[in-house]
């Protein structure tokens, strides 16, 4: 059904089954088999985070310092053979952030110490009951802190600590069975703690003192990029459809492999609209991060972070829907399109400037009330509104007395924009010749609707013979020509949403702005 | 800014930052102080689903099971205090999905092989390079395995086997050190791999043989609910926009704390659009399980339900604009909306009876093109494309004779409707009034005229002072006017677009069906 070469307006330019790829699987880096470009490959992706190299080589540090305790003959000798906890611990505690390696710093010592508890306590009971039943009241118990371990950890408010509950069974199993078969319980469980607790002593040290990576600067990072992002997409997309004459769509299913290729903004607002449990998860690292760099106070709001995502999101939501739109089967003549180019435009960006300017304002950790852009933003879009409502009798094509009416109407749009005393002239010279392009846009409608009814675009066979409801074809043609318009309509519509969806966002990021104590200015 | 009492149509009935809560958090039971409700409450999440319960009882067995190598006395004497090591692997392997489990235990294996292959390689060299350079030897080699294993699991294509990556750093640092400390490193080597693989051993046994939960069983299920709660939304947001009718909007943003706690159906749409890494996962799993239940060949294609989920997740999106529409800030009036009652109704539930009845076809595993359904969601799909274009001077309120037009037009609706032959008479009942509607729509119009303006919301001051770009009140009325009709032609056009849409959710359920060999039926 794509490609089919009848329909010229109504594309199908969507994202078909094969187009579209699981969203976390996005291969930054395609993967060559000579080994010289595999190098470069690597090359390419160390550099384009260098803390992918930090990180790397950290880890690699703290083992070697942890293997040193056993490698040097003294610690091995106090500790003895229980060292090799540490190196477990190092290697399992070791995350890519501060805050990540101390939440599983966390989850480990609780979890430990816990299951130490737990196990002396099982250990007491079992040995006072005799020898006999010893086995049956250790084995009962293993089977007990299973169960029940593994049932806590589903339960959807304690997800976050599910190793926590995992390092609680190893740990109480390892310690009550080799107390059961080893003797001496207690000795073997203090030892134990103490490797494990040099393993995360030195694991944190490497980790905050040795290029620290901090998860709320990452998130700092992120909520940032998430706002230009946004703003890019957004003018891709409308740029996009003003260009867009429709004239150059191949077709599709066979060339177009990945997601719109010629659209790498569009493939980072999908990236955003599906970063909300990136955010989560950094937000919850960095909450156990102590006040480092620019986030110099106790209890930051990293929540806030994430509710700022959030709205962003609800925004992102806009812009899909616009990119809908210009993906979309039924399409508003390009003439049409064009009769808003420069309202349209200017909307779009002023929104955008207003996104980066607000991304600017969150990176310095600065804030300044963007009076005068937020007011640039709602004038624009005022004017878009305006635009629409006094050509909209060009969305209701099917009117009779239609090509009268241009003529009339373009003395006002024109005596509109004098008014305004707007000092660009753009707007009044694509409106001049507007009577034409409503002209030729009727004509084109015209000679189209023979092709037009290859919509819906699946087959269904004898379509129209059981239910006769739209017998005659002027009338669906009508419809169609009505709906084609009401398309831009609908593309306006929803950017002007998108506007009113920036007061939120803007009242959202001042409350952070607020609770993080950024830089108020006046300025701007 | 929200609840200003002021505006009476264009409500505020917005995400606020206040209501966005993470995605990931929510809590579908609360959880409260006294142990009567918290017993209830763990009861009902039991019961919500039974396989938890399952899962625990199977962990708790399988500890249990492991432990006894140790409790008897036989076991223990042949393999010594290796054995604690099938405990760990029994803790940490032990996932919830039988695919989740062989992955994690692949990993492990490979992983454990990887590194005993490595250690015993640099144990062979640094022995053979004397006694002074071998903890150096030791000691560079864990660092470089250190390095490289933290800067391969980043690699984004490796990603999913970051648990295998850390295997072969902790079994390799174990491996070498305790082999340069303790003699004999092969032996130890083995022995451990020994105690690796009968732990490995009980937790695939009781995992696939004991109330196996099978990951595809969970990912079909997880299929059929996102079509049915797409369905449900989608239901819910259009009754909720034809029925609003603006009067019952509370202060919003004091009442209601979390999202739209009257539109459940909402939020599952929301779960479906942040289901995507759950897909992947549930899928990645899937591929690691043997034929079972109903999943009976080979190769079974759980690559097409991420797919399939992939192009529900791009219908979502429109439903999420459409929901969007319902919550904007500007709305059409409820009188314009109630005139196309019945189109919008009938499209809304021919195209949830679609989704339904594709629903129903995948949970039962069968195959029937929904020839008649896709007919009957395309007729009345046009049927509203008509209606809006034969009713689109409602769209032009602005325009001077539209008060003649009403009457004219009512007439020729009536006809059509005669024409179309239906048997339900709703739409013509509804049709007659409206050139009353109108009117009071006009009215209603007007008597808002000096309230209208307190959009945009977000206060700025001295917004009209320095550029008089909209001066006069009039025109800027009639824009919001025509822009707040026009919002009715964005929800259609969003509600058409839908409907596209459906047409490559059919086509890529139809290849789903295909490669997995759905049974075909002719029927319907």
């Amino acid at each position: 059904m794509n490609g089919k070469k009848g329909s010229i307006r109504i594309d199908i330019c969507q994202l078909t089954p094969k187009d579209v790829v699981p969203e976390g699987a996005k291969k930054p880096i395609s993967k060559g088999l000579s080994p010289r470009k595999w190098l470069r490959d690597v090359w390419e992706f160390a550099r384009q985070d260098t803390n992918r190299v930090t990180f790397a080589l950290k880890v690699g540090l703290a083992c070697l310092l942890v293997s040193l305790l056993i490698l040097f003959r003294a610690p091995y000798d106090i500790f003895g053979a229980n060292i090799i906890w540490s190196i477990l611990t190092v290697a399992i505690m070791f995350e890519y952030t501060v805050g990540a390696t101390f939440n599983r710093g966390f989850n480990r010592a609780v979890g430990s110490v816990l299951a130490g508890v737990f196990a002396i306590v099982v250990i007491q009971v079992a040995m006072s009951s005799g020898h006999i039943a010893e086995p049956y009241i250790i084995g009962f118990s293993i089977f007990l802190i299973g169960a029940v371990t593994s049932f806590m950890k589903l339960w959807p408010s304690l997800v976050q600590y599910e190793y926590g509950f995992r390092v609680i069974l190893f740990t109480y199993c390892l310690i009550i069975v080799s107390g059961y078969r080893m003797g001496n319980p207690i000795r073997t469980a203090m030892d134990r703690l103490y490797s494990i607790a040099i393993g995360a002593l030195i694991a944190v040290l490497v980790n905050v003192f040795i290029c620290p990576i901090w998860a709320g600067e990452q998130l700092h990072k992120e909520l940032v990029n998430n706002f230009n992002s946004l703003a890019d997409s957004l003018e891709e997309c409308v740029k996009k459809y003003l260009s867009d004459d429709g004239s150059e769509h191949p077709e599709f299913s066979k060339t177009v492999m990945d997601n719109f290729p010629d659209e790498p903004a569009f493939r980072k607002c999908r990236a955003t609209l599906n970063s909300s449990s990136k955010f989560d998860s950094l937000a919850n690292s960095a909450k156990w991060e102590p006040p480092h760099g620019r986030f110099k106070h106790f209890f930051y709001p990293w929540a806030e972070y994430v509710k700022v995502g959030n709205v962003l999101r609800h925004c992102a939501y806009e812009v899909m829907a616009l990119h809908g739109c210009v993906h979309s089967e039924i399409q508003a003549p390009y003439n049409l399109r064009c009769a808003f180019k420069s309202e349209i435009s200017d909307a779009t960006k002023q929104a955008a400037e207003l996104l980066r300017s607000l991304a600017k304002d969150l990176n310095n950790m600065k804030w300044s009330l963007q009076t005068s852009l937020l007011k640039h933003v709602h004038v624009s879009t005022e004017r878009l509104q305006h635009s629409i409502d006094l050509h909209s009798y060009l969305f209701t094509a099917s009117q009779e007395d239609n090509h009268a009416k241009p003529q009339l109407k373009i003395s006002r749009v024109v005596s509109f924009k004098n008014q305004s005393g707007e000092p660009e002239c753009k707007t009044m010279e694509s409106t001049t010749p507007m009577a034409m392009e409503v002209e030729s846009y009727h004509e084109m409608m015209k000679r189209q609707q023979r092709k037009l009814h290859s919509w819906p675009s699946r087959e269904v066979d004898d379509f129209e013979d059981d239910e006769n409801v739209v017998s005659d074809l002027i009338p669906k043609m009508r419809a169609l020509e009505s709906t084609t318009a009401l398309s831009l309509a609908t593309f306006t519509s929803l950017l002007i949403e998108f506007v009113a969806r920036l007061d939120h966002l803007v009242e959202a990021a001042e409350k952070l702005a607020t609770m993080a104590r950024f830089k108020q200015q006046t300025a701007n």
